[in-house]
Parts: structure tokens; sequence; C-alpha cells
């Protein structure tokens, strides 16, 4: 018997069968091309019943399958919100899917949550009942887990971390993005840059090379690491930024590990020592001395691996009640 | 049969008899005056068995009780840490009172634990599972409700909120205070206030007629409603600082309703509007259309009504498992 994982991402799609133990057996990919609504509703069936044939051909069966997807699962309608996808408002994938596995359970789950539960069942918060993820791409979110279960809030949109406010006055730059967000995540560094670059007339190193709305967070680290003055000032911004939110975390959840992942940690792992020393300044005494931080092991897998432990989780459930 | 709550506060010590619906049968209440120690358990015990006795005379039976305290309680091992009752780093509360209670189930819980319990049962959360309950007093903390549970955290120490990272750099000033409750407190209005006054030599308002370190948060409230600029500055501060804290709470954990209580609610509860106006600009845009903002009802009774719940709550539990 086998789990069926499945990454959906704004650009591709992964699926992975499991063991429950959660070793992966066979993984596939595909790219979303220019699909849009129910084209990609379409392709995920395609994958499940693919994968669930590949399982049949090797003697074994998918007992339970669980989907993360780039956004919000609505877990009262079965329905999804992904900004990424077109046609993606409200979009019935739990109904769906459901009519291509009969039998076997599905469980969707945002991508945030499935990278927590990614790394408390095969990564860095193995044995942590109390965690959270914080993942920093294009944008920011958090994954948190609360004795073991993923915190939805009222309308599934807990861990809306892109949006902490840091640092006041509120600007409207923020509007629509969140100044966490707009300074921290991997546009947010590009941004800083393009910024202070218009700024700086006398600024003449390394970044000014490239057309300033072609810079990435990847330019910015680039730099930093040849000591690139204008670089090593939107690291550190953003590094104070890393701290201060991980200190709210840590008093406002007292967890037992705080975990960076998603692109950006990716370049930005080596700074976990400076992230935990600014977090240390601004968190409460007592519960910063009770928590580990850490970066993603599972790095991209993150998601795929949280697909398939919501599907084991699943499979449990059921045997409690049964 | 009653429940009986018990609300020990830094300086007093409350107790109340309540009927299973929430109504208050007899109250008494005792002032702490200078124990210290075990001669705060002894006060808590000798309570407990007076009220015991009054439900006797009565007729009735005290069924359950609640305890809340001003502290840290530690659910693992029942002890208490107070830091306002000279003794209590590690106190052995739950033992000493079940010694006394016998059969009767006993539990305790934090302040601002009971406080958002109290609301959730008679106040302002009626109907709420998911509630932040921000107490501004003295100090600032968090009783925060996921799913109708109490966020406990790994430690017993979540909703520490006075910490919160709100204004980057951080300052050495807020070291054992922490940032949000070094401004947004009502310590820190009357210190924000003398710091004012020590730094602008030529302001001659009212806060002048008073010697800087007598100064309290009331006189600033006072001042403020006379059109005083220094308190206006002050008040304005804090209004950013808790809107951008409630702003926090409903990003991270897209709650029902945030509820502002604590001694500065009181004369704060004017500014309610203002706070959510402030929250609108930086919270996640969608969960702070789905939560309501409030003040407690309960005012400084929360904390009792919340011990009472929690005594009730246990009683549900056993018979449950009956």
């Amino acid at each position: 018997m086998s789990l069926l994982g499945i990454d959906l991402g704004g650009t591709k799609l992964a699926a992975a069968l499991f063991s429950e133990e959660g070793k992966i057996l066979l993984r596939e990919k595909y790219s979303l091309e220019q699909r849009k609504g129910c084209e990609v509703g379409k392709l995920i069936g395609e994958t499940i019943i693919s994968m669930m044939g590949s399982a049949e051909d090797a003697g074994d069966k998918v007992r339970s399958t669980g989907i993360s997807v780039p956004g919000i699962s609505n877990s009262g309608t079965g329905t999804v919100w992904a900004p990424n996808i077109p046609g993606w408002s409200d979009y019935p994938l739990l109904a769906e899917v459901k009519a291509i596995t009969g039998k076997v359970p599905v469980t969707i789950d945002s991508d945030r949550a499935c990278s927590v539960l990614g790394e408390r069942w095969q990564g860095n918060a193995r044995g942590c009942r109390n965690v959270v993820f914080i993942a920093v791409g294009t944008g920011i979110g958090a994954g948190i887990l609360i004795n073991d279960e993923i915190l939805r809030g009222s309308n599934d949109i807990a861990g809306a971390t892109g949006w902490m406010a840091l640092s006041g006055p509120f600007e409207s730059k923020y509007t629509g993005i969140g100044c966490f967000e707009y300074y921290a995540s991997g546009e947010g560094i590009a941004r800083t840059a393009r910024e202070l670059l218009a700024e700086e007339a006398g600024y003449s190193g390394e970044l000014r090379h490239k057309p300033s709305d072609k810079i990435t967070s990847y330019d910015v680290f680039s730099a930093y690491e040849n000591g690139d003055k204008l670089s090593v000032r939107v690291i550190g911004k953003c590094i104070e930024f890393w701290g201060m939110a991980a200190a709210n975390f840590v008093s406002l959840f007292n967890p037992e590990k705080i975990i960076f992942g998603g692109g950006i940690f990716g370049p930005a792992r080596k700074f976990l020592p400076l992230i935990r020393k600014e977090a240390e300044k601004w968190a409460q005494p007592i519960s910063i001395t009770k928590v580990a931080f850490d970066v993603s092991q599972l790095g991209g897998d993150a998601g795929i691996y949280g697909a398939a432990f919501l599907a084991l989780r699943k499979v449990d459930q059921h045997s409690e009640l049964n």
C-alpha cells in the first residue's frame, strides 16, 4: 500500500508515490504550460489516474491521496483559491478529484500547511508538535503546527505572515503586499535594491552592471558575497526583519522550532545565526531559550512530502474510526 | 451544584460561587496584604474551605474549582510562576489545593487564558471558537483561543504579546520589557509621557503640573481629553501600536474576534474605531473583513468568570469520560 502526494505549484505539478515510512517509490513532474481553470484540474486528474496505474503495475495500490495547493484550501467546501492559477478563485478541486479516486480518501491543504507537515514527517521538525515554518520565496507565508495540528483560523487563512507589521508608520507602498513581505521576500529583496539604486546616484557597484528592472534577489545575494555595499544594506535589513518576525512567532506561539524555508533559504541559510541573534534581542526571554532555529531539510520537496503526510494522516484517522 | 472560581491577582484574591449557567451566587474579596510564598497558598486554601462551607450552608455543593493565576501555570507539573508574588517561582499550587478539595476537581490557568475564557463563556466572545483577548494593564499579554482551546505553546508561555517587535531597529531600553509593552502598556504610556517631558523643555501643558515621576497613564488620558498636545502624541503612538499588534494577530491567527481588555480599556475603549482603522491598513485584507474588534464585557471580572469556566469544562470532560 502506498500514499500519493501531489504538489501543485504556480507553473508545475509534481506527483510521487510514497511508502508509509516516507520513502519515495516513484515521482513525476509536469509543466502547467498555459493551462488554466479546469485544464489544471484535468491535469491533476490524469496524473492521479496515471500514478494509480503505475502503483497497480507494480502490484501495489494507492491507499490515500494528499494534494498541496499554492493558495488557500477551504476545508469546509473543498474548494481552492490559488492566485497564480487563472480561474481558481473558488475551484471545486475536492469534488473533482473524489470523482476519480472513488473510495480512496483525498485531502487537500495549502502549500504552507504542507511544507510544515513535510518537515514534521521526514524533515527537520521530526518529533516536534509546535513548529512554525516560515516560507520565504516570491512572497512570504507560514505553516504553523500547534499540538501537531495545522493552525487554520476561522476562514483557513491563518499564517498570512507576509502581512506582519514590523515597522511603523504605515506606508502606502505596503498596500496589497504587506510590510514584512514588502522588504524581506525574494521580490522584496530585488525591489529594495532597485529603490536604493534609484536613490543612490553615486553608487557604482556591481548591481549597476544590469538594467535595474532585471535585478533579482539572486543578483543581490551574489553581490553581497563580493562585499557590495548596497547589497549588504539590503540583506542586513532583511536579516533584521526575519529576526523580528521569528521573535514574534517565538513570543506568541512558544514553539519548539522555527524553520526557514522557501527559495530564499537557499542562499539565505548561511544567515541563520545572525537571524537568531536578532530574534534573541526581541523575543520573550524564556521562550527564546526553548526554541531551535533551523532551515528546511526537504527544500523544494517539503510540499510533496507534506501532501503525502496529509494522505497518511487521513488513513490513520480512518483506522481509528473503524 | 455550583462552580468555584478563584482569581488571584498581584495584590488581592477574589472568589465566587457560580451556577453552571454563569450566574454569580456569592462572592468574596481578600487583600493579600504582605503575604508571600506559602502564606498566599494558605489564603487560597482557606478561601476554598470557606466557599465550600458557604455552598453547603446553602444546601449546595461545589462541583469543580478553577483558579486564575497572575503568571504562568505549568500544565505538566501543576506549579505556578507568578512574578508579583514573592516566592512563587515554581509554586506547587495544584498539589496544595488538591489536598484540600479531595475529589472535587481543580484546574489552574494563567490570568490571560482565564480572561479569554471568561469572555467566551459570559462576555463578548460568546459563541466564538477563535478569539484573541489582548490584555493591556501595567503590562501586556494575550489569551488566545484556537478552535475553542487555549494556545499554550510548548512551555505554557504562548501569548507573550508585550514582546511583540513592532519597530526596528532594536533599542536597549526594550530589554526585560519588550517593544510593544515598552510603549503601549499602562506603564508604557506614563513612561513615554515622562520621556517626552524630559525632551521637550518648551512644553508647559498640564502634565507639567505634576512631578514627572508621579505621572500615571490616567493623567495622560485625562490631559488627552483636554487636548493636551503631548498627551495626544503619546496616545496617538499607542493607537498605532495597538492597531499594528491587532493586525498581526489578524494576519497570523485569522480569528473571529479581537477583544481589548485590561485596566487601560477602561479609558482607551473609546479609541477602538481608531485602532481598527490602523489595523485595516496593515492586516491581511480578507482576514480583516472577517474579524470583529470589541472591548471586554466583563472588565475586571473576566478572570474570575474564566476561572469558573475552567471548572465547568473540567466537569464536562469528566462527564464525557464516564
